[in-house]
C-alpha cells in the first residue's frame, strides 16, 4: 500500500485520491486514467497560450465586477507562472484525449485553482476560496478557450517557422548566385535534355519557398480570429456582452497578437476549416521540401557511381560498416518530415470532417498533428539551411564534363535542321559514338562556322526573354 | 486480316499503320498500344484548351514570319474547330499516360497537322505541308503547352465551381433566415448541449462555404500565370524572345483571360505547386461539406427513430425492398463526392512530389485527378442545392418538443447555482423524470420568478454580443 | 419541345416521362437527374455480375413457386443477355451515386423488367406482367444484391490481375538469371556502397511482387463470403431460409465461382472491410511498383548525364522538341497508376470509415474506386512487362566501368584493415584521385597477394551463406 | 564557458567534446546536433529489440572465434542491461533522423563500447578495448540490424495488441448475448429500416474485430523472417556463412521468438513492405474501430435529443460549463486513436514508396509511424474495452419505445401487399400519424388475425437462415 500522502476531491461521478503536492484535481486524475494513449505531453505552445486565455479571462472577470479581486489576482499570478513554463510537470494529460480538449481546459483550471489556493494560503482542493469551474473557467468553455489558444499557439509556430523558410529561401537565392555561371545538363524524365545552369535550378527552389511562405502566411492570419467569448456552442450563453468584447482586448495585450472576435461565434466554434487550411498549406510545402530534397541527393550521388553534381557538407559517418561513406542526411531528413507532414494532414483531414453539429470533438487529435507538423518543419528547415544548403558546393569540373559528352544541344538545331533530321544525328551518335559537331560537318549540314555560333550551350540557358528574366532575377539579389 | 484502309506513317523508331481517316498520326497511334490504362478520355476542357494553346501559337509564329502564313492558317482554322469541341473522337490517348502529355500534345499536333492538310487539299500523313513538330510544335514544347492548357482548364472549371459554390453559400444564407426563429436543442458530442437557433447551424454552413469560396480564389489566380515559351526546361530555347511576348498576349485574347507569362520559367516548368494548392483548397472544402452534408443527415434521420428536425425533398424511392422509405440521396452523394476530392488530393500529393529536376513526369495523373475534383464538386453541389438545400424545410414541433424535454437550458442557471449544483440537478432529473424547474422550487433554490426570467431558451440563443452579430448578419441578408 | 415518343411511369413520389425505346423506367430517370455526378460509367463487370445475380435469384425463387414460371423465364433470359454485356446503353446511372446503389439495382431491375416485358410481348412500363421491384427484386434487397454484384466483380478482376503479376514476376525471374553475371555497384542513400549483382535487384523485385500476390490472394478469397439472402439489414427478411441457402448455390453455378454464405449476414451487410483490405493490399502493391520503376528510370538514366546502366526498349518518342530522345514511359505509367491507386485506397478507406449502423451507404464511390484500382493496376502492368521488363538489357560495359571507377570493394577492407584506417584510404583517393589499391601497397597496410585474394567484387556479392540463397534462387528458375 | 568535465572523440570527419559521464560517443552527438526534430525518444521495444541484436551478434562472433571473449563479454553484459531498460538516457537520438538508423545503430554501439570499457574498468572512449565499430557492431550494418530490431519491436508490440484486439472482441460477444433480446429499429442511411436486435449490431462488431485480429496475425507472422547477417546490400559482405547462421539461431534464444533467416537477404534488406503491410492491416482495424465507435457515440446520443438506445459508463465530467453533461470520451478516443493511424500509414506508405536501390533510407520515419500505431492502438483498446464496452448498457424502454413508434415493420408486408401497395401505407401514416395497423384494417387489406401472424418484430429479425446462423452464433458463446 502507498504511503503518499494524498487529499480526496470530488465530483458529481464520485471521489478520487489526489497526490497532496499536485496542483491537478480529480478531474486531470480521470482525464490521466482514461487515455494512457501516446505518452506524449500536450505541445508546450499550447499549454502557455492556454494559460494567456486564463489570464485574459480573469481580468476581464474582475473588471466586470464577476470575479473577486482576490481571487482573481491569484489566477492571474498562477497563470503567469505557467506561461512561463512554470509548473509544466503538473500538466500530465495525454495529447490524444477524448472529450474535445475538456481534460486539458481542466488540467489548467485545476493547475490555476490550487495554485491560486497555495498563493491565498489555502489548503489545495479546498475550492470554495478558488474553484477550477466557478471562477478559473468563470464566462468561458472548453469549447472557446481551446480552440483560441490552438490558435495563438499555431500562429506563433507559424511565425518561427515563416522566419526559418525565409532563410531557406534566402540561403537557395545565395546558391542561385553562386552557380549562376554552372552550365550543367538539364534533365526532364531523369534523361538528358538541353543545357541549364545550376544557379537557375536553385532559383526555382527560391521562388517555390517563396510561395510556400505566401501560402502560409495567407493561411496564418486567419488564426487570428478567435471564437472567445462563444463559450459551449457559440452563442456566448454565460458570457456577458462586455466580456465577449473585452477579453479578446486584454488577450491581445497578454500575447502581444493582434486578436480579433469572430463575426460569427457558432461558426468559429463549430468549424475547424482554419487548422486543416494550414495543414494544407504546410503540406503543399512539405512537397515542395521533398521534391527539391530528392533533386538534391541525386545531383549528390555518387561519388562515383552517381551524378556527382552537388557536394553536400559532411555531417556524420555515413555508415556503421562502409568506411568513408557520407550519405545526404540532411537532406534525407527532410524528406522524411515531409512524409510526416502529409500523414499528419491526412490525420487532420480525417479529424475535421468527423466533426459533428456545434463542435468538432476531435480537437486534441488535430492539435497534436498540426503542433507536431509545425514543429518539426522548423527543426528540419532550420537544421537542413544550416548543414546542408548553406555549405554546398558544385562540382564544376563534373557539371562541364557531363554537359560535354551529352547531346542536350541538339535540341537548338531543330529549327536548322528539322525535328526529323535532328533525331536521325542522335541516333547515328549513339550508335557510332561520334560527337554531333561530326556527324553534321560530315553530312554537310552545317558550316563550322555555323555550328560555333549555334552550339553555345552558356548562351542556351538564356535565349531571349527567359533570359532577360533571369538576368532581372540575378540582379534582384 | 482487316481490309481498314490506312497510310503508314514512321518516325525514328520506326513505321505504323494508321487508319485513313485519322486525323491523329503515329504518335497517337504509339501512345494508344503503349497506354491502354483507365478507358476514360483526356478532360474535354483539357483539350480546348490545348487547342487554343496552338491557335496563339500558330498566331504568334506567323506573325513572327517564322510560320508560312499558308500554313498557320489552316492550323489556326483547324484549333477553331476543336476548341468548338470538333474531332474530339480522333483525341484518343487515355487520360493516364506516361511521358508528362507528350502522347496528348502530339495527338493535338497531328490532329491539327491532318486536319491542316486536308484544308490544304493535301493528304493525310503527308507531313512536308504541315508537320506535327515543325509547324503545329513550332516554338513550343510538350513542358510548356501542356502545363499552359491545364492551367487554364483548371481555371475555368474552378470560375465554373465558384459560381456553384456561391449558388450553395446563398441557400444556406436563405436558410439562416427563414430558420432564424427555430430554437432547438444545441449538440456537442452528439450530447445535448444548449439552445441554438436552426439559422445559426445553417448561418455557419454558409460562413464556411464562403472562406472555402476565398481560398479557392486565391488558388485560382495563381493559375493565371503561364509558362509558355518555357519550351523544354524553361530556358526558351528555340523560343524567341518576342514569341515569348507575344503568344501569351495571343493566348489571352484567344481565351478571354487575363494570362501572365512567369516571372522564372524554370520554376514555372519544374514546379507543379499551383496545382497542388488548388486541390488542397478543394480537399478543405470536401471537408467542410462532407461535415455540413453528415449533419443534415442526422438532422433528417427518422423518422420515427431519428433525430427529425429537417425534412429533405424526397428524391427517389430509398430502396427496392422497403417500402416509403426516402433517403438523404442528395447529401449522401456529396459525402462520397468529398472522399473521391480527398484521394485524387493524395495523388496529386504522390504525383507533385515526385517531380524530378526540369519537369514533373506525372502530369497526366496530376491533370486527370485534378479536372475530375473540379468537375464532380460542381456536378455534386449544384443538385445537392436544387434538390436538396433550397427545398429541405425546418421540422419545427419537433425540434421544439425535443428542446421542452431536454435539459439544455441548465447551463444558463449555473451564474445562479454554480456547477456543482446545477450539475446535481441534472442527476436528480434524470433519475426521478422529474423537470429540472420541479427540482429547484423544490430545493427552494430559486422562485418561480427568477426562474421564469432565467430560462428563455429563445434569449440563451443569442446572449448579448453574439446575439448582436446574430442579427447584424440577418440584417445584412 | 421534343418529339420523342415517350411512356409515362410512377412511383409513390410522382410521374415521369421515359423514351419509349428505354429498357430503364422511373427510378433510373430519377437518379440520372440527380446524379450527374463523374460521367463515367458503372464498371461493366460490375453490371454482369449484378446480372448474374439477378439470374440466380429468379432461378431460386422458381425453384420456391414464388416466382410464376412464366415470368421467371423472362427475367432469366434478359438477365442472361445483359450478362454477355448486352444492352449496356442502357445501363446510364452514373459511378457516383447517393443511394448506396440503389440506382444500380434499380436500373437493373427496370432493364430486366422491360426487356422481360418484351419478350413476352407486353409494353414496356406494363409492370403488372413483370415488375422491377415485385418479380425481378424478390427476395432481394440492394443492400445483398450490390455488396453482393461487387464481390464478383472484384474477385474476377483480381485473378485476372493475378495472371499478369505473375507474368510480371516472372519476366523479373527471367532478368535475374539473364543479369545474374552483371556486376555492378549496390547504392544505399543513393551512395555509392558495395558490389551487387543486377541479378540480384530484380530477383529482388520477383521476391516483392511474389509477396504482393501472397497478398492480393489472402485479400481475394474472402470476396467469395457473399451477403447474398441477408436482404435489408443482414436479418433475411421477406427471403425464404431455403432461399438464402439455394440463392448462393445458383449464383455458384452461374458464376462458375465457389461462393458461400455468410456466417453472419448482419456483418456481412453492414462491414466493408473485404473491400478495404483488398484495396489495401493493391496499395502495398502500387508502393512495391512505384520503388521497382523509380529504381528502373533512375538506372536507365542518362544517356550521358546519368547512370545508363539499363537499357530500355524506346516506345515512343519523348519529346515534342527533343529529338532522339526516348524516355522510360513505361515505368512512369506505372509511378501514375501506383499514385492512382494509393489515392483510391484513401477514398475507400474514407468511404468504409462513414459506414453507418446496418449498412454502409458510400457503396458506389468504394465500388468505383475498387474496380478501377484492380483495372488499371492489370492493364498498366500489362504493358509495362511486355513493352519495358522482357526487352530491357543491362548495360554491361557501363556498370563494369563504374565498378572499377568506384571505392565500393573498400568494405571488404574493413576486417583486416579496421574501419578508421579503411575510411582514411577512401578519403586519400577522394583528395589524390589515386586508386584504394596504389594507397594500400604505398602504405605497407597489405601485400599485392593479400589485395589481389580479397578484392573480387564478383565474390564479394556472393561471400557465404547469402551466396548459397542466391545460387539456390538461381537453380529454382 | 562550460565547466562540464568532457572527454574528446574523433572520428573521420573531426573531433567532439563529449560530456565524461556520457555512455555515448561522436556520432550520438553529430547526430543530436543534426536532427533536433521531434523531440520524441526512439520507441524503447525499439531500443531494447537492438540491444538483443546486439547481444546475439557477439555471442555469434565470440562462438567464430572472431571477437576476443574479453569485449565478447561486456559487449554483452552490457546488451542485457540495455534490454532490462538500462541506460535509456544515453539514448538521446531523435526518432526522425536522417540515415536510415545510422545514429541510432550508433547510438547503440557506443553505449555498448562505452558501458563496456566501464567494466573493462578502462577510460570511456579509449575505443581500443572495445570499439563501437569494429567489435559492437562486428559483422553488422545498421542496414541489417536496424530492420531486424523493428521487425522484432514491431512483432512484440502486435503479439501485445492482438491481446488486447482479443478482449476487446470478447467484449464484444458478452453484449451479443445481453442484448440479445433487444429488438430496435435497425438503421439504414440512418433512416427507420426494419428490425433488429441490438445484440445483432454487436455480434456485426465483434465479428469484424474477429477478421481484423486475422488480418494482424498474417501480416504479423512475416515479421520473423528478418535480414540479419546481410550486412550493407544484402549480400552479406564481411559475415561468414557461418555467423549468418548462427546469429539468427542465437537472436531466437535471446528473445524467445522463432526467427528466421530470410531465404533472400538483398530482397529483404531493400523492400520494406512487411512494414507498410503491418501499417495496412492496422488502418483496416481503425476503419472498424471507429465506424463501430461512431455507431456506439450515435446509439449514446441524448439523452433527450437523441437516439439514446445504449447507456455508457460516466467516465468524467464531460463539460467545464454545462453542468451534469457526460460525454462519449472513450468512443471518441478511438475515433481520434483511429484517425492517427491512418495518417501514420499514409507517412509510412510514401516512405516505403521513396526506398531506392538496395536500402529505404526512409526507416527512422517508417519505424516513428508504426510503432506509434501499434502502441496507440494497443492503449486505445484496453481503455475502451475496459471503461466503455463491458460497462455499457442497454435502455431497453427506449428501444422498444421507438420501435412502437416507427413504421419498421413494414417491410415485411410485402410479399402480402406488394412494394407499391405498402409504399401508399406509409405515406398515409406519416400525414396521418395513424398505425399502419389501423390502416390496413381500414382498407381491408389484412384481416387482424393476418397482421398479429406477420407482424412480429422479433421474429423479423431471425427470418429463416439468418436466425438459425444467430442462433447458431449465441450458442457458440
Amino acid at each position: 500500500m502507498s504511503t503518499m500522502s494524498t487529499r480526496t476531491e470530488k465530483d458529481f461521478i464520485g471521489e478520487k485520491e489526489i497526490p497532496a503536492y499536485a496542483y491537478y484535481g480529480i478531474q486531470t486524475i480521470r482525464a490521466v486514467e482514461n487515455f494512457p494513449i501516446t505518452g506524449v505531453p500536450v505541445h508546450r505552445e499550447l499549454i502557455t497560450a492556454l494559460a494567456a486565455v486564463k489570464k485574459a479571462a480573469a481580468i476581464t472577470n474582475m473588471e466586470l465586477k464577476m470575479l473577486p479581486r482576490k481571487i482573481g489576482d491569484v489566477i492571474v499570478m498562477a497563470a503567469e507562472e505557467m506561461m512561463k513554463g512554470h509548473h509544466l510537470d503538473h500538466f500530465i494529460v495525454d495529447s490524444i484525449q477524448g472529450g474535445a480538449g475538456t481534460s486539458m481546459n481542466m488540467n489548467m483550471n485545476e493547475i490555476l485553482a490550487n495554485r491560486g489556493l497555495e498563493l491565498l494560503l489555502q489548503n489545495k482542493g479546498d475550492y470554495f476560496h478558488c474553484n477550477p469551474n466557478n471562477h478559473v473557467n468563470m464566462s468561458q468553455s472548453t469549447n472557446d478557450v481551446i480552440p483560441t489558444a490552438l490558435r495563438i499557439a499555431a500562429y506563433r509556430l507559424s511565425e518561427t517557422l515563416l522566419d526559418t523558410m525565409k532563410r531557406l529561401q534566402d540561403a537557395f537565392r545565395k546558391k542561385e548566385q553562386e552557380f549562376n555561371d554552372v552550365v550543367k545538363v538539364g534533365r526532364t524524365h531523369l534523361q538528358d535534355a538541353v543545357p541549364i545552369r545550376l544557379g537557375q535550378e536553385f532559383g526555382a527552389y527560391a521562388r517555390v519557398i517563396g510561395r510556400d511562405i505566401e501560402r502560409l502566411e495567407f493561411a496564418n492570419r486567419r488564426l487570428l480570429t478567435i471564437n472567445l467569448g462563444a463559450t459551449a456552442v457559440g452563442t456566448g450563453l454565460n458570457a456577458k456582452p462586455e466580456y465577449i468584447v473585452k477579453v479578446t482586448e486584454h488577450l491581445s495585450d497578454v500575447t502581444g497578437l493582434n486578436l480579433q472576435t469572430a463575426e460569427d461565434l457558432v461558426d468559429a466554434t463549430q468549424n475547424t476549416d482554419a487548422y486543416l487550411e494550414l495543414s494544407a498549406a504546410l503540406k503543399v510545402c512539405a512537397v515542395s521540401l521533398s521534391k527539391i530534397c530528392n533533386d538534391i541527393r541525386m545531383m549528390a550521388s555518387g561519388p562515383r557511381a552517381g551524378f556527382n553534381e552537388l557536394r553536400l557538407p559532411p555531417r556524420q559517418p555515413g555508415s556503421s560498416i562502409m568506411p568513408g561513406k557520407v550519405n545526404p542526411v540532411m537532406a534525407e531528413v527532410i524528406n522524411q518530415v515531409s512524409f510526416q507532414v502529409m500523414g499528419n494532414d491526412h490525420t487532420i483531414c480525417m479529424a475535421c470532417e468527423a466533426g459533428q453539429f456545434e463542435l468538432n470533438v476531435m480537437g486534441p487529435v488535430i492539435a497534436f498533428n498540426l503542433l507536431q507538423s509545425l514543429k518539426i518543419m522548423n527543426n528540419g528547415i532550420d537544421v537542413f539551411t544550416r548543414y546542408a544548403v548553406e555549405e554546398m558546393e558544385a562540382n564544376r569540373e563534373r557539371c562541364a564534363l557531363i554537359m560535354k559528352q551529352s547531346f542536350s544541344v541538339i535540341t537548338a538545331l531543330n529549327p536548322h535542321l528539322g525535328y526529323d533530321v535532328a533525331a536521325s544525328i542522335v541516333k547515328e551518335a549513339m550508335k557510332t559514338g561520334n560527337t554531333l559537331q561530326e556527324i553534321i560537318l560530315e553530312r554537310g549540314l552545317l558550316t563550322p562556322e555555323e555550328l560555333e555560333e549555334i552550339l553555345h550551350p552558356e548562351q542556351m540557358t538564356t535565349p531571349g526573354i527567359a533570359g532577360e528574366h533571369f538576368l532581372r532575377n540575378m540582379e534582384r539579389l
